[in-house]
This record gives structure tokens, sequence and C-alpha cells, in this order.
């Protein structure tokens, strides 16, 4: 459980990092801030975001109740090699990946001889941007917080994210198992993003700027990606993201071919079948605003 | 040229066809409406959008000097085909007609032997509603309205159709021919659509609805489609909408195989192309805001 005197180490103040420090600063937490670099540092004590920050990785770290990181996936778990003899007994360790296989199994078993506890989040914020500079607590108000917990994790370790997300004003909480988890980033974020990404580079279309309309637009926003995220999040997913983008080459194919046959039937019964599916995902919009 | 005298008869009092008529009628022309149920015509004169309405296509074509059709493509040329006979020398025909192939020239072929102009026009509003009672025309301001002549056609007809968007008060105006028209829709609109509906029909997703964030909804959005319309649509332009098909299956299977390769040099490639890409579209964003 959270309580007035946690205190809390970010690990990496970015979008994500630096937004947690403010929320938790807001609500009356104390929090220091790990950066790689010390203008990163100077911007956050600027904006009253963290209570203490440094570039150095000593016993600074051992000063924390709760270490939440805000890294890349793979530079976390390299840190944690490198780091974990200065993380002190009975610290609780968290994260913001967005994706789980091949990284929370890698981390729990690196800590498995010390008296920590690490739970792996999933805060789904976060968009086109990145960095300190776009910190910032709204986007958490429209957000999910996924929590993903193994058998390795404590009861009081879960109840311990709800009580964090729930500080920081996330819209709604689940838990999910790493493998759920996995398979829903990858349908509902990654292969929209494959799409957007391949709508985009299937041929020069710079011409059609002007005739642009709303539905384009729409499909194509995420199409404008971190290429560094981005390759590391799809290549730790990789498996299940290439099943998920080979079923949606499947059900485009399947329409290429009914159209190429002029089914009629087929093509309005495909319509239909969408628009009935997509009615139900309306309907949490409404709930939503 | 339009003058203020000219007369209108919208035929087909649908979404397009009955926000074309409240424009018009705004602006103080004299709009007759023609539809195929009585409650059409009663609701189009009771919400001032018409002059005068009926359901029986009579002499009343006669009295137009403007005839507008707001009716799908093949239901339009059908009813060229059965009442051409009806229409007066000199009168101006246009159209709404989301697709231009199989449609334009069969159309001008119609109507050879007679002295009238058919030129088509692509006003490129409307969304997921259809029927008379969400006409309005708020929505032709932010669109584009597209004018694709024929060398059947004359200055005096373009001109005119530059004056009618123009009248709607559309944002912004081109000029393209039918297969550079069909070109485009069939990329920015149509092939977003099938994609749309390709995603929504991979699998059963109902399970996650709960989990969704903006990249899905907006993504998928039009996947809530009118079957009739579209598999019309969709069949009319069918040779060049495959192609855009295939096109997009190699582009995204062409991701799906760097993937499975893990070709890191590749994504990222892919992702900077399809970032630079896209932001030339949000410029436009920003112009027509």
């Amino acid at each position: 459980m959270i309580s007035k005197d946690t205190k809390f180490l970010i690990v990496g103040l970015g979008l994500l990092g630096g937004s947690y420090a403010m929320g938790l600063k807001q609500e009356g937490y104390t929090v220091y801030g790990l950066a790689r670099r010390q203008e990163t540092i100077d911007y956050a004590l600027e904006h009253d975001m963290i209570d203490q920050g440094q570039i150095e990785v000593d016993d600074f770290v051992s000063q924390a109740d709760v270490i939440i990181f805000g890294m890349y996936p793979t530079a976390m778990v390299k840190w944690i090699q490198t780091y974990k003899h200065l993380i002190k007994d009975h610290t609780l360790i968290s994260d913001v990946s967005g994706v789980k296989t091949n990284i929370v199994d890698v981390i729990q078993d690196e800590l498995k001889d010390k008296d920590v506890e690490f739970i792996s989040c999933h805060p789904m914020a976060g968009r086109e941007t990145s960095g300190i500079e776009y910190a910032n607590t709204e986007m958490f108000k429209k957000a999910n917080f996924i929590i993903t917990p193994t058998d390795k994790n404590s009861q009081e370790a879960i109840e311990f994210c709800h009580d964090l997300a729930y500080t920081l004003h996330f819209n709604h909480i689940a838990i999910l198992s790493v493998e759920e988890h996995d398979h829903m980033i990858a349908f509902l974020s990654q292969l929209c993003h494959v799409i957007a990404v391949s709508l985009m580079n299937t041929h020069d279309n710079s011409h059609l700027v002007e005739y642009t309309g709303d539905s384009f637009r729409d499909l194509t926003r995420i199409a404008q990606i971190n290429e560094n995220m981005w390759t590391e999040l799809f290549l730790l997913n990789k498996e299940i993201l290439l099943d998920e983008i080979n079923q949606f080459i499947d059900s485009i194919s399947h329409f290429r071919d009914v159209l190429q046959e002029e089914n009629k039937e087929e093509m309005k019964h495909l319509f239909v079948q969408s628009t009935k599916r997509r009615k139900l995902f309306n309907k949490k919009d409404a709930k939503n605003l």
C-alpha cells in the first residue's frame, strides 16, 4: 500500500516517467529522479516534478521504497542487471513497458535472489510525442492502466499498483496475464501501427495531400512513429504480432478475392459484420466520455 | 453560370441531396425535389428545404434549369435511361457520385442525342449517416469539391460547378479527370474502408473493448459502413481498387517479412519513411483548421 511517506524513485524521466513524477509530486509524495542527462534533471527540478535528482546511479537508489522504470524495456533489463546490487531490501519495483513477454520473466528471474519484488504495469497513455517537456498528468485521466502480475507477485504488490493507478487518476484499471496483455496490445495497438505505416509506405502519395479527408487522416495518424521504440516493442512481441499480421492479411486477402469475384453477398456480409463489431466499441466511447 | 432565377431539381433527397437542397434554398434559389417516398417530400417541405416536391416523375422534371442527382450511381444511370425524354433542352445535369468510371461515360453516351449536358462532380462530404434527417450544410465547409469533366464538357459547365461549390461553401474546389479521381478515391477512401472493415473482421474482438484506445477507434471508425452503397461503389471502381489493395498487401507483407527476419534497419527505414510521408498530411490539417 502507498502511504504518505512512501518514497518513489523514477528511473528515466521521459514522457511517461516525467508524468509519473509530476503526478506523484502533485499528490504530496517524495519523488527522486534518475536520468541520463543533467538537463533532464534540471528541467524536472525547475518544474517541481522531483524533490532530488541526479545522473549518477549510486547509493541514491537505496533511498527509495518504490522504484518505477520509465525506460525502454531492454534498457530497463540492462539497468537492473548492472545496478541491482544497489537496490535495498523490500523495495517494490515497477515499470511502464508496452510489451511484457521477454521482459517480466527476465527481470523477475534476475531479481530472484534478492528480497525485492518486481510487478509489471502498462499505463496506456502517451502519444506521438516523447521527452520530459511533454510530460503531463492529464493524459492519465482518459487512459487504461493494466497490471500484469505473474505467480511471483504478491497480493500486496497488486494492490499497490491499484493504489498507484488510482493516485495518478487513471480512467480504468485492469489485470491481465502477460500473455493476455501482449495479445491485446498486438491486436489493438501494434497491428494498427503496422497497418498505418504500411499504408503510408504503399506508394508515394504526396500528390494526394490536397484531397485528403478525415478517414485517411484518422487511419494514418499513428504512421508517425518513433522508429527506435517501436522497433524494440515489435521485436519483443514478434511471434504474437506476426500471427496478428498474418490473420489480418488473410482477412484483407479474402476481401480482395470476393471483390475480384464480384461476390456481392459476401461483400455485404463482411460490411454488416464489421459494422456490428465496431458498434460495440462505440458504446465504450460513450461510456468513457 | 448560376443566376438568381436558376431553378434546381434535386433527384433523390438523401443525406447529400437533402443537404444540397437545404443549401441552395438558404441561398435564395428555387429548389424542386423528387424522392421515392412521400414522407421524404413532406419532411423536405416542412423543413423549408424545397419549394415544391413530388414522387411522380412527370413533366415536373421540365421545370428545372439544373438537375442534380443525389442517388446511388447505378440508380442514377437507370433513372436517366428511363426518364431522359422528360428533360428539357439546355438543362445542365450533375451528380454527387463517389465513383466516376463506368458512370460518367455511360451517362454522357446515353444523353448524346439530346441538347443537355452532364458534368460530374464529387462533393467529398457525408459520413456514417444517411437519410434526409441528417442533412446539413455545415459538412460542406470542411469538404473538398471535385469536378471531373470529360472532353464532352463545356467550359461554361465547369464554371457552373465552381459556382455551385462556392455557393454551397465548400472548402476547396479541384478539377480531376475521371481516371485521376478514381485513383485518388481508391487510395484515400476506398482502401481505407477495406482496411478498417478487414481489421474488424480479422477475428472476434469483443473481449478487447475495455482496453481500446484512440489508435484503434480512429482507425476502425469507418468500419461502420452502408453495405449497399459501398458494395456498389467498390464494384464500379473494381480494377483500380484491386490494384490498390494488392499494393497495400505487398507493403504489409514486406513489413511482416522484415519483422520475421528481425531486420531492424529496414524496420526503422519503414517507420522513418511513413513518418516523413504522413507529416505532409499534417501540414494540410493545419491549413484546413
